[in-house]
């Protein structure tokens, strides 16, 4: 039984981050804190929290967080994650941040993606990127892990195995559609229902964060000579990401090589599911699962592969606690229902 | 651990149930069947459940089912059930029927609501209803439950202790508001996306069967001298109901007082919550509360009370499988997350 | 051909209003204004009305907006409407108020409703309550229009046939389920995409302001011994009210002579529908009809009248078309599709 | 005022189709027919059309649909319609067909992807697509007009103007999604509002019928040396297609050049939108434009064209009454709201 706080309790993340963490049997949730000025029952704040739990919201006192946890989450802003990190660290205990403070390695791309010096590139050495599905080993030794964005967790995925055989050449196209919760529980009218019910739109075109991210963590060696083309779309859907990335390959492929490839990659791992259909958003929601897929054309030399997951379970929260249970030696898919 | 087996398992309702009795602690689901011709994976029918269960759905043969399990599951068209019920019982094992077969302990009410003769008089009489909150100790002894309809579990369990009380009068106003799978999966233009989409509309206004249904179960003593006006509704919300019941009172009341008696009537129940607040739909969807509250005009004359309820787990599934906790002598909230 | 303006273009309400004026054959769009501070192009606002105008918002000048129009429509909120409309009047134009500022005759009403003194009540008493089906010729006449609350209009023609037959008793229970766009175009986050979508909530239970307006607008003589009990409901369609009205009758009655009386009172009215089918709210979306649909039970004791229209146009942007309409001679429906 | 006929008037298509014509000036529908055995009114069938018109839809009959109209939309399934176009050009009528039995020139091409036969090769030479962007004077000669497919509609408007300036090379990537509604109204299980409500999928990756299409209309010329791997999902959205083409240039291009290309091609045409913005998709909903957007990625080299449209508006029965304005005479805009 381990203590754990979340830090930015009543975002998106930080609330899904609670919801799974209270039914979790190897935890004990013992400080969550927000930008409330007084202590206030998360209850009160979510009531679908009521009878679940009688949990204090706190005003943020990283003092208090640190004594009272074995391990903090960290659902906070871009750079302001950055600010907590070494105090943390310093006292022993455990974190894993799921802002983008930790992602890159280079202080200098973190600044030109996110516009603000770091704070604390000493530690930017120590942080493990917390996809399982590649570093698994890493991440049990780690302190600090830099939990991946959503975006990044279902290309990434999608894309590895095929990278890592080095069998595609060219330009890969990555269309992505997410719902909206991405974006953070903000008061935007942007985010007003009337305005995304039934609506669909893309943004940020070539430009989004999450491409940089991506070739970082898959590293120049895998993706030297590939051109990335990235598009991000907001849909009306009230969870999930669904990415449709197509690719060309090097030699003549077919559907049955395909599935040996991935199965050679994921077939450990309990949360990558590899149906013999195409995904549908819908059964990866609420889950941590990464359903992925694909189809090749009669040539044998186009594919598209396609990723779904939950953007908050398996794109955040999800993933957050996949990596704790690697971190602390608990089955890998402990807390999640019925696995 | 006890063996169980779902009978129906395709529908919305069989479907539910399998999705949380394959994480609960004590239950092995070791038969599911349909109206399948040939065994089939149960994961390929519904790819969600995909690395979550290997079970295979079969054809239904009720002797196996008989032989394979401690307690069936009966999520069978109305009429169906009781040709299995007898059959059941007689081997000494136990059963839970989600069809309105053993509602209602007459016969004839039977017939003239689902038209047709009642094929197993000699057990009507045996049957409990399986709402814990009214009839906890009968259902813990219980070899044949009759799960409660949806509507009326919403509708009872908000009116049963104002009823109990004695302290409403003339005309009560039942105006619930629920998802279309409440009418089951069928392939029919009425339940295409784009005719339900946005949509609302009432049905069988005075005419549904859940009215009847909601007067045998709070008795004639209960409902003596009060009359009923029950309007349901089909609303583009994916999952629940929402019931507002409006209702006058034969002297004063206020809040605070209607807060003492349903506390009184609900305090131990793990899952009725009695908020401060007007219930959200979205509270309760995924889980097996069931949110109450109410409010009462400034005369203290008329109030309305407001229930809310997943319609496929506390008006389903849920409520079975709670209902099997109690026969099964395991805590009443086992299988249900985070309680 | 008149000249229109319409002061408040950019919520729900006025956007709606700029949709339908365009295309309307009488009308001349010449001035509209928000809270911009410099002119901007209508369509950088709303893209979807590039190519259909190129007319700009301006900072909201009543001088300039008085002078360039025969008409202007008030689309601003509660206790602003009352400081434009006297010079509006002085200098003969007309003007047609979709707030609450002139739906009482009776100051005191408005301020213990709105919490604000009325600043104008010398043009309380001119002012004529914009319902065609009740106040045809009224509306033909007047120079300031009152433009019904959405609630009201759905609420109001469902009962006044009834209530002028004097044929209900006791308590009329209405339970009101709308989109949430008539709360307003407002950046909060309990409009955000992610806590509307499929949910479903009371508010404002026997307290709404919309429940003395219908008051008010019934009158005396026609509520007199009757009870009132209002509940309004946010529901996750895109458009629309969906009234369901649950009453008692005086004496006997059937469905046969139902359709009578409505017939009766509505059969010159071209945008009531009294279909013999209970309405569904989306055949009503994107139009200004009211669908009005009832259903009797057996003793002919008790009925529920149901009316359907859209939120934004019959119940707000639509009548107030309608109304001027009538106001400037036009055929009633110019202006709506296909009528 | 031209007298019209719509035979499948119950398929979505042909709703949209019997809705846009009734409020157009220069129309009369005189007929209309479906798989109905006896006469009914079409507002028994659609309660929205009550009080919008008191037609009847009858049982399919050429002879007097024929008859009774200078032209016919066929709304019909593919492989029906050619058995009824020879005998309404043979009449000197004027024909629509909705289906993709006259797209193809070549029976052969037809054959292979319909998987029948064609019965009517003499007429396929006659046939003009009804894409009035690219081929408008070719329509207002036609006598038979075949209206192209919701995807095709929304690619080739995209992507015309950049092939025809040769500036694209390699690989186009097409990512299309689109409402349910373009499947067609059947009662099918995958249909059900439950599976699809906040669901998202792709289908038929690589062999979806229309990608022949597209590469049919543009012809040989344009898409030599081209690939295409075109993509069809389904959304939960209402109505609508957002396609989103991802493709490369031979030589730099910026954001700039794009815009003076398609404002060269599309500038005279009234229902193409250039709008300095990224589309959203609930812009176009419920009208007949097509909005075009794109962005250059910083090097100038890639770059991704989006459109949007109603899928069944312009892509389906607002273009062809498009095509109907065009064939007859009519201003091109006639019938459709405000332009």
């Amino acid at each position: 039984m381990i203590k754990v706080g979340i830090l930015g309790a009543t975002g998106f993340t930080g609330e899904k981050l609670v919801e799974i963490l209270l039914s979790h049997p190897e935890v004990k949730v013992t400080y969550i804190a927000s930008r409330t000025k007084e202590p206030v029952l998360y209850s009160e704040i979510f009531p679908k929290f009521y009878k679940k739990t009688s949990i204090k919201c706190q005003p943020l006192n990283i003092k208090e967080a640190i004594d009272s946890c074995d391990l903090l989450f960290l659902s906070l802003p871009h750079t302001v994650s950055m600010q907590f990190v070494p105090k943390i660290l310093k006292k022993g205990k455990k974190v894993i941040d799921l802002s983008a403070d930790y992602r890159f390695k280079k202080a200098a791309a973190y600044k030109s993606l996110y516009e603000k010096e770091h704070q604390d590139k000493k530690n930017l050495k120590k942080s493990v990127y917390g996809l399982p599905e590649l570093f698994k080993e890493e991440i049990k030794k780690a302190q600090l892990i830099a939990n991946p964005g959503c975006y990044p967790t279902s290309i990434i995925l999608a894309l590895y195995p095929l990278l890592s055989e080095k069998l595609v050449k060219g330009k890969i196209v990555i269309d992505s559609k997410s719902a909206i919760t991405g974006a953070g529980r903000k008061a935007s009218i942007d985010y007003h229902y009337s305005d995304l019910a039934n609506n669909f739109w893309a943004y940020k075109p070539f430009v989004h964060q999450h491409q940089p991210e991506v070739a970082e963590i898959l590293g120049q060696n895998l993706i030297k000579s590939l051109t990335f083309s990235f598009l991000p779309q907001v849909a009306s859907f009230e969870a999930g990401i669904y990415s449709t990335i197509h690719l060309s390959f090097k030699k003549k492929i077919n559907k049955n090589i395909l599935d040996k490839i991935y199965n050679k990659y994921y077939q450990s791992y309990p949360f990558i599911r590899l149906g013999t259909k195409i995904p549908k958003l819908k059964d990866v929601v609420g889950t941590n699962f990464c359903d992925i897929g694909f189809a090749v054309d009669k040539k044998g030399q186009n594919a598209v592969v396609i990723s779904a997951i939950d953007n908050l379970v398996k794109g955040a929260a999800g993933q957050a606690i996949q990596n704790m249970n690697l971190m602390f030696g608990f089955k890998e898919t402990t807390g999640f229902l019925s696995l």
